[in-house]
């Protein structure tokens, strides 16, 4: 692999002027306005798919366009496979909101250099991740080191608002992706010196409870004492859902949850972590988790049932002196494997029925439901990403469980049956999702080296298949 | 008092066209845009008062002026004092906010007569109430009839914001209102067949409390879990302020509480209550209250700490997964007799702060202050009003323990030293403060009768005094 790592090393600068044009799109998915450069930075990214030496195409979906870019050769059909594994590179091009920016240091669309790293919306989640294998795999392409395997890269535009149209996208086109497994690097690490395999997500289950007592507000000094607060109740309901160790206490939830082995807590302790720093970060004097838990464990592998929003009566500012009619709270449940979304939301329905008193009236909205994601971490394929890392950096790599969820990677393993690696590159302070993003150029080499490295390592996992007879 | 009750006969329909005419101006005092129709209100209603025969002036107050209206000759200093007892008769031309409009049947300020009552905002309370009592002094002195006492009026245009001028009117002038008692016609009574002194009012104590935990909102897959999330502690903290059976749980809270006596007991369950129609009149199930109290005695005998409103996180359509930065709540106690607000507010804040997490910051902002009434309702005046009611009405009067606060009540107490007799005039379906206001032309009727009724039953129940030496 020298060819592509000079060539890494003469087109680094370039990649990066190359980068800094491309956050410059404020491709927008969740805002209207931003629609142009939505389909302006599809068709960016489009070109330099082609450049890098892909076979690039735009595919249209109800929503923001999907790009599908091959190797050269990349079978399209089951019928077309190579004989080589084939593996599947996923990324987005589109970003959050850049919102409020008056707390940005520089605009967020101009991107800037400031020490080290490029500041701009977008440049760590997620075009400096996808970019960085884009450009690892045309650093083979042209300089003709053939690659062990077939590459397929899917860079969608609608990440950020929930990837509603890449399931049904891939679900029409599942047989043209006759893949082997799925790279994700859209997540990140603790730091360059722990290059890190993620080989658990939390799933997500949605629940909006409303409560009605009286059907209007009433002057709590003519009827307060002789009808339930709903809002009282509401807090009632919701705090005994969770016990003073932090358990949660709805029948049945924790029943398929998979208890960390002593080996993965082992491996999730050489996680850089300080507490005094975590709670500093917050602003917070004290932690509070689910007791018997360290605080990584507590927010990537162990599950929470959060209240997002609390709604009732007067919010105004003074007082109001009613009795409510209506308290409403927004709750999601964070879920670890094997515990499925469906079955959680059903039990935590059932239970709030068993404890919602006469009173009052509830009402009860499902969300939107994740599944987690587990992947063996011992398997021959992590293994060779752990072993990319090592090569990549020089140092030894851990395994992470992240807290949150990508849903996109239980669709992977639905619709094609495969697992997904997730490499992240981000640190832990590239603000994603918040003012003043950034991603380290070093993040970049990292992410440059490691897709060099990763080909070579990753095929070795898989074992040579003949080819299917031409159709 | 044939006379007066001639004359009222001869004027009544009059007098409904008149009281028209007053609900027709939208004395609305919460919204500046009204400030002109509160003050033409004030000089309609100084007017009226003159025109009855009063010696009326208007003082102007920081807010919005105060009609001082008194009988010829009634005293305006302790020096002047006439040997007859003297009387306060309290009323207030504003009223409060019409919105929402599109509920109104007819415009709020477009009076209407349907089913023998006008609808219009502020008809019942109070313009109806005090117009009433108005003319029936006035019936005394077109009529030539000797009133058996001093009779001064005070009306002002503040209430429903708060009065907040009053008391420092009163404290202002308290020599130039050298008076035995107020009577005060802004309550309600369960029906005409149920005429009714209100001998107790609740107090009330507001406060506010919000929790800080993470200093900002946080993404909840990735650091929920392992940090507070404030709106759950918030649930647990208020959650727990009260048990099972409807009981407040913070220590002290019921320490100065006088309990009812078994005869007021008996006596307020002379109210008609029909459990049936007052849980669909609030559309709910089954009611909740403190358990061993009658919803009647709860909603008016009983202290209550009631949530007036929640605020956390994300309160939108859909959901945002976050751990909120705050979550807060507005709660409202009412308080009886002897509870006093400032120490169960002290109280509260104790408990509150014993109870809160470390995992948390608490902020806690109070509010207003209202102490609870209570007038012996054995006492010859009391006794005197109540007479009155059975010769206006003929039925058997009952006493009554009204939920709600009427701050004013307690600082004619401080301020003038002497006790306010609640005459309500109201129905429980006038709907005040709500659209459909109205007043019955047979409550309008039964105020003028008490009016005519009132004074010489209630000056006999007190001592003839020497006129103070002029000075």
């Amino acid at each position: 692999m020298e060819a592509p790592l000079k060539y890494l090393a003469d087109h680094q600068e370039q990649w990066v002027q190359d980068l800094i044009e491309y956050v410059r799109i404020p491709s927008v998915s969740a805002q209207p306005q931003h629609r142009p450069d939505l389909l302006a930075c599809a068709d960016w990214i489009l070109s330099r798919c082609q450049q890098a030496g892909l076979e690039a195409e735009l595919h249209s979906t109800a929503g923001a366009p999907v790009i599908v870019a091959r190797t050269p050769g990349a079978p399209k059909s089951k019928a077309d496979r190579t004989g080589r594994p084939h593996f599947l590179v996923y990324g987005h091009y589109d970003v959050q909101p850049a919102e409020p920016f008056d707390l940005w240091k520089s605009p967020p669309f101009e991107p800037t250099i400031e020490n080290g790293a490029i500041y701009a919306r977008g440049v760590s989640d997620n075009k400096g991740q996808h970019w960085a294998h884009l450009k690892a795999v045309e650093a083979y392409l042209k300089t003709g080191t053939p690659l062990p395997c077939d590459i397929t890269f899917v860079i969608e535009g609608e990440e950020e608002v929930g990837s509603q149209n890449l399931g049904p996208f891939l679900e029409q086109h599942k047989d043209d992706f006759p893949v082997d497994g799925v790279v994700v690097s859209d997540s990140g690490i603790p730091s360059l010196d722990h290059p890190a395999l993620t080989y658990a997500l939390r799933g997500i289950a949605a629940l909006e409870i409303t409560l009605t007592g009286p059907n209007r507000d009433l002057h709590s000094g003519i009827y307060g004492g002789s009808v339930e607060n709903p809002a009282m109740a509401l807090c009632s309901m919701l705090a005994s859902l969770r016990d003073s160790n932090g358990h949660i206490t709805i029948p049945g939830f924790y029943d398929d949850l998979v208890e960390l082995t002593e080996s993965e807590r082992a491996e999730l302790a050489k996680q850089p972590f300080d507490q005094q720093d975590y709670r500093k970060f917050m602003g917070v004097q004290e932690l509070f988790g689910e007791s018997g838990y360290t605080p990584i464990e507590q927010k990537s592998a162990r599950p929470t049932l959060e209240i997002n929003g609390l709604t009732s009566g007067y919010q105004g500012v003074g007082s109001k002196t009613i009795v409510p009619s209506k308290a409403s709270a927004k709750l999601t449940m964070r879920l670890v494997p094997n515990q499925d979304p469906r079955r959680i939301t059903r039990l935590v329905i059932d239970h709030l029925k068993s404890i919602c008193p006469k009173s009052v009236t509830m009402e009860l909205e499902t969300g939107h439901c994740g599944a987690p994601y587990l992947v063996a971490p011992t398997s021959a394929a992590a293994k060779a990403t752990i072993e990319a890392m090592r090569e990549a950096t020089g140092k030894d790599p851990i395994l992470l469980r992240e807290g949150g969820s990508i849903p996109i990677v239980t669709e992977f393993q639905k619709i094609l049956g495969v697992d997904t690696w997730l490499l992240g590159m981000a640190l832990p302070d590239d603000n994603a999702h918040s003012p003043n993003e950034k991603f380290s150029l070093d993040c970049f080499e990292y992410g440059l080296k490691l897709g060099i490295a990763l080909w070579p390592k990753l095929s070795a996992a898989f074992p040579q298949t003949t080819p299917a007879a031409s159709a």
